[in-house]
């Protein structure tokens, strides 16, 4: 006996119902209204195998809206993941499979942490430019082994943050065919019916973007949802954005359409109503067994995944080395021989010992290791002449073709959230670029990275107010300290053109976490000549020493020249100090006691110096030490100027040291 | 003999590439390609009075493209304010009047400072909502005391940039007729021509926004240009884009159209071939008598001025309390009795002793302060509900209406940088809302308001895993350290219902700074009985002491309940603590250090407990103190489970005192 559609709907607004009731937290229960198109998206059109959830061609899926988890666990428990019963009993308990919000890499399934508003459909964004750039690169005629669609179910929230104007405008001007969006318009956001906030015709906005819109379809219609989502899939030159009017809480007779639904459970009185409105007869957590086999997944997903694999055998007989890349790739692991291949790199810089900017440096590292590493995909937010990352292999991928750099434009958020996509999907090691403050427009999605545990590495140059005229706006003063406070970010402010390679060799090399390079405008001296990149690699080591140090010197990037010569002036004056250079303290942190008292041994006095906020440094110097750091805004003048200014003079790190003998 | 229009538009053009030779710096020449707009605007639309720039009623301009000032200071300096050539003689030097963006407060005639893109534009959308709120407040029939526009200028990166979704598609909403924008269609960014990256239609965009779009002028056409502002002061009822079709350095007849003009200086033979191009004769920085004469708009200003004066003084006359109000309002003063009313209301807070969540004692204070308090305009980024931010009094502020209240919508970026323009415009004290871990969206805006200078209050809750089982996207780890850090944001992290009013009276108190509110979602029991708000005000103060401390135990917010319960546990040990609450470390930075030293005597150990990054309290408790923190990131669960789970427990604090001692 064929199982009634409705009941194949209806089984995941009673899980979600019986869920949220159950954790008795304040949470949306918009998974109802988005049930039908669920349902026909999961069921009838997502290639994806519940077996084995990290098969390379599957279809990626994304939950924007991401405070509907339940819907997501729902559908990951009926189609066959390793997400139990159970599991949606401990719905938003401790260390339980099914947190609040989806969380990637912990819930089998979980493509993308989804929360923050408008990110998951940034990630999305990128996961389609992944899809199309890998497809570029390793498809050949006949053998398309990249070919997949990414769907983002997005709701009003999404849609009124701005990184969702960045994201799309982009994706719109790539022409990404294969990304599909399934807009939830309720109507409603937490603060009520939308209208008094948010008027925007939609439609006609993903239209200027050059979406295909598929506008006005009853999002409580599957035929009419399985038909859009036909005719989107149909068109492979654009986006398509599919605006599904729901009611929010449908099925809930009393609540239904009404914000009490957004942030609350229902009620038991209310869940007791609803599953005789449904007519779902079920105790909670229960399920009849047609209904399970029904939704049961594993077997079509086999069915795709086993194609593939046949497909991609053919190919890897007709194209052995590409396959193999192809593999080695999606698996994450470094080319066989980087590791040497760095080596000898750190040696020619080292060996060059060029007196240039840091971003300058930069750049002549990626030169240096991007032809042998092709999953670099760079990008900058319209400043690539200035954050210099381009190389002469740059290739910027188009509407008309793939390649290993975006033109990003002016959105830092879109940018940073994009790239999280990239690096989601697999395949591809991003880099992305701006002014270290502009950092600011792109916090949660650095924060993001992190959480996630993702290789991005973030290039953010002109990093101090070594950047001079620009003034204020465009100096960085607190953003190194308090990108340093963001769990699992390794910060890097290298000092010279050695410690820049070495700080690009850790962050390509570091699999669990983004990794930021701050990095000078202006040019800096060579400093590290005879140091080995293993003691640059322990985050913090001794640069200059003397047998009975009377002081320690710590500083960073270009501060790193200037406590050498106030050293050398200290020297003069009979007074012995070392100096430290401390390219990333994170990293510094992560070492063993033993080493860290042998770089700052107890009862030495110590004095920090670094071009931005005082206070971070106290966790080194102490109370008793002393900080030589920038504790108010920037003014715009020549950077000498500045420096003088703020005190960054021998001078003052003589008088400083002095101080604190 | 009149003077050639021609003329009075070169000019700009002459002043913009001289100043920007001199300085020798990287800069863009945009301001050769916006000539003619500015031209029209500010000799013909613009009501302004040079001789008194912050005449209450004037016409408002944001240059939202900041990156041009050089514009802004050619006009300011043209049209009579004190603003002199050899001001911009020293474009971008230290300390001059023209730095390398418009700063407001240090230019006259300079009403927001921009730079960072996109900001300024939102700025422009609240200061139009300012005028479009005092106007329904203050003007009566045949009385228009506000009455004004505000016109902004903005090239590709403010359109490419999130924030301009936000604060546009929120402005369409509110019909806000006197908004006027003029967008600099050059078709360049700093990467080059931005259709490999920029391709919306963006007069289809700002049409689905509901604005008034007045596509294809052409920019360089002065008629075309008045004509189009005519058209749009003509439609009140919506915000207007004139979207000018320019070309970049218009006038170099080598580099127009380049975007070799966007970021580097002409070059001495380029300046000498377009003075040869556009036929202007002069030697650098000297500017004909009759040029001046034309563009001086001091006369024109004083006229304008002086009608406003005279409309004002009936309006006295029929009205004197409420021109008396409106003096006040827009003098930044509180009022006359705000100082006494404000200590009874916290007298009343501290009698009433409410164990509640401090986001519910900042909703009472709000609800204390607001009627005695109308400047106050409140908001929040579709989170009313959850940050507690409406209060009975509060209007929604709509297209049909004015009112005290934005429903920001999903917009934590824009709602910022909007409260950032009410602020500018005067008149108003903005309040905005999030949840804390959003304020990393709103970063840069917040940091705008510290530069400016802006009295904002910036409402933050579910200030730490105490929200619970929304889970580590939600959950603030870093936040409230690294907001401490942006220079000029005070940061309070009240512990109970009085220190949140306390805190709360000092961010409305603060003139020269905006104040963020670091709140819990949990309940949090009484624990300063018998403590004078005084002590409060002063950052940090002893809350439980004993005759001879062995150590001192340091606490924010919820945790201040938690050291306390351990000072006892300690006591019964026979282990005498001091328990230090510090509401706000900033102020408790600007005390004298005879009070620090009172409050934290040197030689005593320290323990600091936070839900949050522990380096941050290395400046307090030193290297032999020891903090309580959280440096990773949350998890979902019940908020009591994760306090546990982290060590924010009686027995850790117990533990960890006695491993300093």
């Amino acid at each position: 006996m064929p199982i009634a559609s409705t009941a194949l709907t209806n089984v995941i607004r009673a899980l979600a119902m019986d869920a949220v009731q159950q954790a008795n937290s304040g949470h949306p229960g918009m998974p109802m209204g988005m049930a039908e198109i669920a349902e026909v998206l999961w069921r009838r059109h997502l290639r994806h195998n519940p077996g084995n959830p990290r098969w390379p061609d599957r279809d990626r899926f994304v939950l924007s809206n991401g405070h509907g988890s339940m819907l997501l666990y729902a559908l990951l428990h009926l189609t066959g993941y390793d997400v139990s019963i159970d599991d949606l009993k401990n719905f938003r308990q401790f260390q339980s499979r099914t947190p609040g919000h989806p969380e990637v890499g912990h819930t089998p399934g979980v493509e993308t942490t989804t929360g923050p508003l408008g990110q998951g459909l940034a990630n999305a964004v990128g996961m389609a430019i992944a899809e199309k750039v890998l497809a570029a690169e390793f498809n050949r005629p006949g053998h398309d082994i990249v070919h997949h669609s990414t769907y983002v179910f997005l709701g009003d929230g999404c849609l009124m943050e701005g990184v969702s104007h960045e994201a799309c405008s982009l994706a719109g001007t790539l022409g990404l065919g294969r990304l599909i969006a399934l807009y939830d318009d309720n109507g409603i956001s937490i603060d009520g019916h939308v209208e008094g906030w948010f008027t925007d015709d939609t439609p006609q906005r993903f239209a200027a973007y050059g979406w295909q819109v598929i506008a006005a379809v009853d999002g409580h219609d599957s035929h009419a949802v399985d038909q859009a989502l036909l005719a989107a899939r149909a068109d492979t030159a654009r986006p398509t954005l599919i605006c599904c009017k729901t009611r929010i809480g449908e099925g809930s007779p009393n609540k239904v359409g009404s914000h009490d639904v957004h942030g609350a459970p229902l009620g038991s009185a209310e869940v007791a109503a609803t599953r005789a409105n449904i007519g779902w007869p079920h105790p909670p957590f229960e399920i009849p067994d047609a209904v399970y086999s029904s939704w049961d997944g594993r077997m079509r997903g086999n069915v795709f995944e086993n194609n593939w694999k046949a497909r991609f055998a053919t190919y890897q007989a007709a194209f052995p080395e590409l396959a193999a890349e192809f593999s080695r790739r999606m698996s994450g692991e470094l080319p066989a021989d980087w590791s040497a291949g760095a080596t000898q790199t750190l040696g020619e810089i080292a060996a060059k010992g060029e007196n240039i900017a840091t971003r300058k440096a930069s750049q002549n590292a990626i030169s240096a290791f991007a032809p042998r590493l092709p999953e670099l995909i760079g990008g900058s937010a319209d400043l690539a002449g200035s954050n210099l990352t381009l190389w002469k292999g740059s290739q910027g991928i188009s509407r008309s073709q793939g390649g290993n750099y975006l033109y990003y434009g002016v959105r830092e958020f879109g940018m940073t959230a994009i790239a999280n996509g990239l690096a989601l999907h697999g395949g591809l090691i991003p880099y992305t670029a701006t002014f270290l403050v502009f950092s600011d427009y792109a916090r949660n999605a650095i924060r993001m990275a992190a959480l996630m545990k993702l290789r991005q590495i973030m290039v953010y140059t002109h990093d101090s107010i070594g950047l001079g005229e620009d003034g204020p706006t465009h100096q960085p003063v607190e953003h190194v300290a308090s990108l340093r406070l963001i769990p699992n970010v390794d910060v890097w402010r290298p000092a010279d053109a050695s410690e820049t390679g070495a700080a690009w060799v850790a962050a390509i090399e570091r699999s669990d976490g983004p990794t930021i390079l701050a990095l000078s405008r202006q040019n800096l001296p060579t400093v590290t000549t005879g140091v080995a990149p293993e003691s640059m690699r322990r985050g913090a080591y001794v640069l200059a020493d003397c047998p009975a140090p009377r002081a320690v010197l710590i500083a960073t990037g270009s501060e790193v020249t200037l406590v050498l010569d106030a050293c050398r002036a200290l020297a003069d004056e009979g007074i012995a100090v070392r100096v430290v250079s401390m390219p990333c303290a994170e990293v510094f942190d992560r070492q063993d006691a033993a080493y860290q008292a042998t770089v700052l041994p107890r009862g030495i006095p110590r004095v920090a110096v670094e071009a931005g906020v005082s206070g971070f440094w106290r966790k080194y110097v102490g109370l008793e030490g002393a900080v030589i750091g920038i504790d108010r805004f920037g003014e715009s003048a020549p950077a000498g100027r500045l420096f003088d200014f703020f005190g960054f003079t021998v001078t003052n790190v003589v008088t400083t040291v002095k101080s604190v003998l």
